[in-house]
């Protein structure tokens, strides 16, 4: 019995993603929109048009989210949305698409329903990725009071510019970045492209998420010894890349020996002092790795770290690790995803039970907020690059299930 | 039977080593003297000044080369001298201790011999590192008419300044390179410290080199498809950086298997996009072989290129190769190394034949003149590093030969 009136038409899905999705695209294509820039100023600025113009009240924190409100009957507040940012040439739908959806399912709630018992909101969270500053999920860590005031100095870009400065630079004084804290949340609901290909695959529209993975990531630095090139005979050497290669090759072993779903991932280097004719006395990479079960991803991680000391070990370097992130999974609300999965099959939209393998807001907003996930597929799994595509249906159909479960939410 | 009037002495070396050593120091070690910078400039200018006090006629050419010459009865020239460039973060020795090192003994052969038969003529190459621009021995190809009218503006650093642009900045008119041209030079005589540690092992302060190695270099592009880290499964990446890795140990053990004195290197990686959440799609890095036989050294080239291909077929994903160094050995002139060996026995310094696993200025010098290098030990075989060392008792023993070897030449 699907409520026609409430249905989200693909082609108004269309167009909201590729208006958003041209602001910070490059000329070779794949988006910049890193969190206080100018390209995520005039994307928020959009986003803000589009929300007044739908009759919401439109706000910005002190972090820098930006809300747009349908006051209910009640103060106590459905909230809905993902973020802004992209990672550094990302593609159109990763955060937006929620954002977008959010803003289709409440601007139709709005004109078909009026105004709710419990009042919605939609927002546009400021930070998720970790691409210009170390500090994944800025912006809900700031509606939950869980930014440390020491951050604003200690987080810097490549540029050395702090979060606090970057802050200030776009208006956001940031001593004042407590004011962003909120108690008046009753539930959290994002709507999120999948970023892999297990719905593509499987041919269903719709996946409801059980579980957000685990994340256990550090800095691996290697040091060896800076030698000639072509004068320090093969044997005589203590080559950091060699040692690095060899640990990185090792590590991706014992975690595909795991089976799926155990990731790792060794996405960053840098060769010093990166000369042609000098072999490399140092050497920096990272591994992000992620599993489901807790048990299982601190088994994998002193597995991979005991073997790349194995490793060092042999070939007479050292080795230093420096944790940078050590994530627990984090199961949704079982209550949220009831309504989730009732409002799926109102819809008539098959669904399929899903482990998300990417972080998102939610696992953070879930530690103080009832919260649950929503996925549309990823044609052939893209993600993180330009070649993301969702297709303008299967947009449409998530954001009609959104709407729905806001509906059972909020009214 | 030792001329003590023509002996060079340690503190003399010390001196000058540390002299020219402090500029282009950095505050945490090593230097930054790279070709038309302005520590390259002040370099100059020091070794000008000591040039000049020497009462040598100071000169410099059309691309940077600075001479100092002391006019014989003939017009025919015996050059001698290395290159005061250095490479990132490099040491005191490389380079600088040949120029230094004729510096000390064409001053003392003027004080104590007078005018020679023969002209002789000190040089600060100014370039041969390949360390701002991909231009090896551009100071030594100025001199010998091997420049190409167009490297001068497709040579570019990393900021994208053309090479032709950067001598302008220096006050060299790019355009009268071919005036740097001579044909009067009846030898050169280089003396380079070993940058590797067989005369250190072995206790000996003086190796004669009999061949430069020869040299074979490509940038290799591997390319599979960029993916998220958390949400594409092992078995379905097509990951460029771990097939990258793969193909460096795989070329490395290759190489180790020809034994000694069979070189290669990885000292210069790209790995794109380079995001800890994004699985790398293009990974660049560099490959560094050499070996002084040139058929060997072409059987290992094929073969590490193949071995790779195989790799990236393995691993589904696609590589190409750039060729951008392909230099055939070089064996130095049998009459000039003769009278370094008599110079040597005079002197009374114990010598061992040697090849030479670094390019040198002399490898592209012998193809138009004759020519022979003299090592001096390396302490530890420390090179292209701020710890490049050798002892000022070994620095003036090297000095003190080559003062003899050219008062054979000249006199």
């Amino acid at each position: 019995m699907v409520d026609m009136s409430l249905v989200v038409e693909p082609a108004e899905m269309k167009f909201l993603v590729e208006t958003l999705g041209a602001i910070g695209e490059q000329a070779g294509g794949g988006i910049i929109r890193h969190v206080y820039d100018q390209a995520w100023i005039a994307a928020r600025r959009q986003v803000a048009d589009w929300l007044r113009d739908a009759g919401l009240q439109v706000r910005e924190d002190a972090v820098g989210n930006l809300f747009g409100r349908l006051e209910g009957e009640r103060r106590r507040t459905i909230l809905t949305g993902s973020h802004i940012d992209t990672v550094r040439l990302g593609g159109r739908y990763d955060g937006a698409l929620g954002v977008l959806s959010a803003l289709a399912a409440v601007r139709l709630l709005k004109q078909r329903l009026g105004t709710p018992l419990r009042s919605l909101e939609v927002v546009a969270l400021c930070e998720e990725e970790d691409s210009r500053f170390h500090c994944n999920f800025w912006g809900t860590r700031g509606i939950l009071g869980l930014i440390d005031e020491g951050e604003l100095d200690t987080l810097r870009d490549e540029h050395g510019t702090s979060i606090g400065k970057a802050m200030a630079e776009v208006g956001l004084p940031p001593e004042r970045f407590r004011e962003a804290r909120r108690d008046d949340l009753d539930a959290f609901v994002e709507l999120h492209i999948e970023q892999g290909r297990i719905l593509f695959d499987e041919g269903l529209p719709l996946g409801i998420v059980d579980t957000i993975t685990g994340l256990y990531r550090f800095k691996v630095t290697v040091e060896g010894r800076t030698d000639h090139a072509g004068t320090t005979p093969m044997d005589l050497r203590r080559d950091a890349l060699q040692a690095a290669a060899h640990m990185a090759q090792e590590m991706t072993r014992i975690v595909e020996g795991a089976g799926r779903p155990a990731v790792i991932t060794n996405g960053w280097w840098e060769v010093l002092p990166g000369a042609w004719n000098i072999v490399p006395g140092l050497v920096h990479f990272a591994v992000d790795l992620r599993h489901p079960d807790e048990a299982v991803k601190q088994r994998l991680a002193a597995e991979v770290r005991a073997r790349g000391e194995q490793v060092a070990a042999e070939r007479g370097v050292s080795v230093t690790y420096k944790v940078v992130g050590d994530v627990p999974p984090k199961d949704m609300d079982a209550g949220v995803k009831a309504h989730l999965q009732a409002a799926a099959e109102t819809c008539g939209v098959h669904w399929m039970p899903m482990v998300s393998g990417a972080g998102h807001d939610s696992q953070v907003m879930a530690t103080r907020v009832p919260t649950a996930m929503l996925f549309v597929p990823s044609v052939e799994g893209r993600s993180h690059s330009a070649a993301e595509y969702t297709t303008p249906e299967d947009a449409a159909r998530g954001a009609t299930v959104l709407a729905a479960t806001l509906r059972r939410l909020a009214y």
